[in-house]
């Protein structure tokens, strides 16, 4: 790291900062320029040695070299990785290789019925892993809360019925065997990314981990709440984009596509986009999904519903079957134009 | 609510939506503009009832009327809640009252040599709750996570030896119950002001809550993470600005302070505000104390650290005692001019 | 409009904004909810009103229904808006059609060699619009400003000598002539994308404007921007999303691809997206023009140089003539997918 | 400024960038780590040389160690900048002394009886300075857009009539002269931080600039908008906050109060902050004018129209004569409790 001086910073405060490397265990090279003296530490550096320093008197700032974190990083393991989805009685699937998956079903699960007309539907249509939420995290706490343990005993059922892997949200740390019990991929959701409790529990498990982006966070975050499940010992790790807060009203969320070449470029975790949270408008999904695939998404990840004006949350911005069916069918030259396929 | 029909909604679209809205048990006005025609609803609206109509045919938008929280509104409660921590053994305080309180304390609890000397100095210096964490949330795994049970052990003593009542941070629905018995008041922290499953654990515990708002949440989804709280039986919730995300680096966070305006509006809860998170930097904390007090702030909630650059987190936004001593101060007059003390 | 009244507001207070509207020309209806009365407005809003009205005793809060733009609305114009560029002793190219329309040229004119050798190179891998800046808005004062004069010079050589049609930024509404003078195309950048006098200015002239979106508007605010061009005269406006600001630094702006679908709902008018700009890192444009072309952008523009380490200005975003040649050729196969052509 | 290279990076191109910088006249000192070589540089940088030097093969990024800003900064003038004001006629009055100045006046010029009525208003409630727009920057081309030369005319009189300075907006280059000869001191819009055509015409006038904070501008790039007006020869700059753009939608924007603090720690000059534009809410005007005042403005801007609900623009924000003038005396003791006063 390299430690910048205060303009005014006395010899006595250099050296004191020069003592505090050593003692760190650093090697140190004082720089002196005409405004500002800066100091360079090569060494091994923990976390609370940044604002240590940078609470030093005559330390204007610390600038940190290298990033963060370690086991999600593309310097750990150069290679992408491909983690699988399903197996034990249902067909598997990898994510992060040349096939583009495609996630769906509808934000939660309503019924027996309701599940298994869109489980047949999806994956009649392309999809391989079906999504429904038992525990839906709502704003407010007179909305729909989800059918909980119902909800997964559905789930594993048309799971097996269908013949096709499941993922869905886990809320709690203490729901996090069940889940898994029951279901093939857990589900971290946004709000969720730094709950941190929450990670260091799906990290003990030997579940892939789906792992949504925080509304505020930076990709660097996002990395970091990998890092805490990966380094529980969960190396099945799969990040999932699905918006961020800006100030734009038009759509839900602001989907930010750039953070799929972010993460490919910084980490080898395979990354999904999910345009229904991203934009919050059916109409807007389909593009959005195209331009996912274009931008070198490992897959997306849509809500879709039989009939959305009866859906009991996030109506607006799940597809019927039909326009899913044709969702899918538009982006797969786009991903034979990338050498994938969907 | 209103509907606003798209231009082109056909007059079975029209239909459709007023039939639905009168099986719902709403009356219905329709007012018909020579460029869109809107649809008034009348009656009490359930949360999923916008998004399904909004997900119907020829609806171009919902605009609701009244806001989505009910315990936590000034409809509710005109007057101001007063909040009381404390009792118990120690001396009790009022939040919400003309005493503009002052809650101090290191990030983390460190040592009991660390805890005793801190608590002590803010106590002499007119903090009246003391604030430390024993369970961090922290970016990186890789850091210090907080001494956990024996950090809050160490707090129960400090507590009972200086004679001050002691807000303290949980992370994990499974800690509630440990966290009551040691602290006088539970916190809930930005990362996890959406962690549902902790809010309603909190909400059944007999412990005044100190919910600090999420980094990109607007004052409307704070408000209803307190309505969590309330509607699951604690009516003692104190608010925390503690800055959201912007796009500006000059501060750690952006300190939003006419959302204390916005909240006595909207709210009878009281609210802090913590300028330490806020700017992040510890030259910035006494202004802006004093501008939370200006503003209306029902108190503050400040980091203070023996040594900052040896604290295992957060130095660079933390007080020595000295500099808490000065500025606590200077808030008297200020708040002296608002017809309050601290 | 709807005007929603306070909860506390009284029967006076209804009547005054009841006899306000009347005297508007409003058709006025009332609705009295058991928490709260609105009053429907239906007639011809100016833009004062809202404000007026929420000014007034008693009011809460005005809902305008329509949209504030006109001449930039698809009501106003159903089918897309087609925009030629160039003729006049150039190929001339239409915007907004089937054909997928790509910009190419450095950040800035350096020197008659440096902007002839970009011009054939990027004519020669389907560029069909050369761009490159004469006037360069700069953060610093003591950054290269631009060639100004000789550049806009240099530009109209190589125009006819490449015959390529050029877009160029203007900065001054003093600099609107002569830059229309020399140039088939005038841009206004971000930071200008509310600077009313060059919006007139550029209003009154006969050459296609192209609007960059501002860092920190919304699609409507960039429309509204739109509606001053189109109401001075002048109906030939293409839109650029370029990236917005949020707290995300990996990349130096947030490409809001979703800008596109939500444009080509409410407009007729073309959209082309900007990912140079967008991402600010060379690696990030390829994908993202994919992406672009994916989502439904009208073409897409990009910063081409032929040693970007020398550049005088965004070096790190500008592609190599190589680099930009590959890019275009991996755009086709999605264009194709969408029914156009590159 | 720091040069990180690539982990890949080979032996050619760390020569390459050690060559390109002894060329450009840096002393260079190279550091190798285990992980990551850095090199740094010593000397005179010019804007041009980190995206070049970003743009070669084989650099990560390159870390700036001194802030761009120059005239601005507080290490070219320790000592705050004292601005003057008025004279000429009317009573002069100092920006950034011990006195908190109040500036104050409707949004816009309406009428000589509006602006008379105002300005004796407010001068007698303790305003020192009058503001109206006589140019208004409008997001709608339908919307008032001011009196223009008439509004010019209106306030000249008022300004001997009451004898009072005038602060009024130039929004065209062309039209800085005419304004200069009509008012007092020049003001740059939040829209208008960026035009750098602008900047650099009231950078050449003898009248005092208030620069207003851009929606979407770190206050460094506020402190280089201030650079072009310094260094084009106009030393009397005064900033002004007023709020900028985030997600939260309670308020029109977020009012950056802890910018205050950054620019006195960064910069000589002195800043005001502009409430009524910070937050839209006339009811949130009173609580963050002391809290500016608090957080050590060197003084406010207020908006005030004697019928706000009859303002041709910004209603909703404006207070009435009665309500400033009760402001005004709530902001006395705070001031004084800082050792300034209003």
């Amino acid at each position: 790291m390299v430690v910048v001086l205060r303009r005014d910073a006395t010899p006595e405060q250099l050296e004191a900062v020069v003592d505090r490397l050593h003692r760190l265990g650093f090697a140190v090279h004082v720089s002196r320029g005409t405004e500002r003296t800066i100091v360079g530490a090569i060494g091994d550096r923990r976390p609370e040695h940044i604002p240590q320093l940078e609470a030093m008197p005559g330390v204007e700032r610390v600038v940190p070299i290298l990033r963060p974190f370690k086991l999600a990083s593309r310097e750990f393991r150069p290679e992408p990785s491909l983690v699988e989805v399903g197996g034990d009685g249902v067909p598997p699937v990898v994510v992060g290789g040349s096939r583009v998956v495609v996630v769906a079903g509808p934000c939660a699960v309503e019924s027996e019925r309701q599940i298994d007309e869109v489980a047949r539907a999806v994956k009649e249509s392309g999809a391989s892993i079906l999504r429904a939420g038992a525990y839906k995290p709502r704003t407010s706490p007179y909305s729909f809360q989800g059918l909980e343990r119902e909800g997964l005993e559905l789930l594993a059922e048309v799971r097996r019925r269908v013949q096709i892997p499941v993922v869905t949200e886990v809320l709690n740390p203490r729901d996090v065997e069940v889940v898994a019990e029951h279901a093939d991929m857990l589900q971290i959701g946004a709000r969720n990314m730094q709950n941190f409790a929450l990670l260091r529990e799906v990290g003990r498990s030997d579940r892939p981990v789906l792992l949504k982006r925080g509304m505020a966070a930076t990709v660097e975050e996002w990395l970091m709440a990998a890092e805490y499940v990966l380094s529980a010992g969960n190396s099945r790790v799969v990040l999932c984009e699905r918006g961020i807060r800006t100030f734009e009203t038009a759509t839900r969320n602001t989907l930010d596509l750039s953070a799929v070449a972010v993460v490919h470029e910084l980490s080898h975790l395979p990354v999904l986009v999910d345009p229904s949270h991203g934009t919050g408008r059916a109409a807007y999904v389909a593009p959005m999904a195209r331009a996912a695939v274009a931008a070198g998404a490992d897959g997306i990840m849509v809500e879709v519903h039989p009939s959305p004006d009866e859906a009991l949350s996030d109506g607006p911005q799940q597809l019927t079957p039909e326009a899913f069916a044709q969702m899918v069918e538009s982006l797969r030259p786009i991903a034979a134009a990338l050498g994938r396929f969907v």
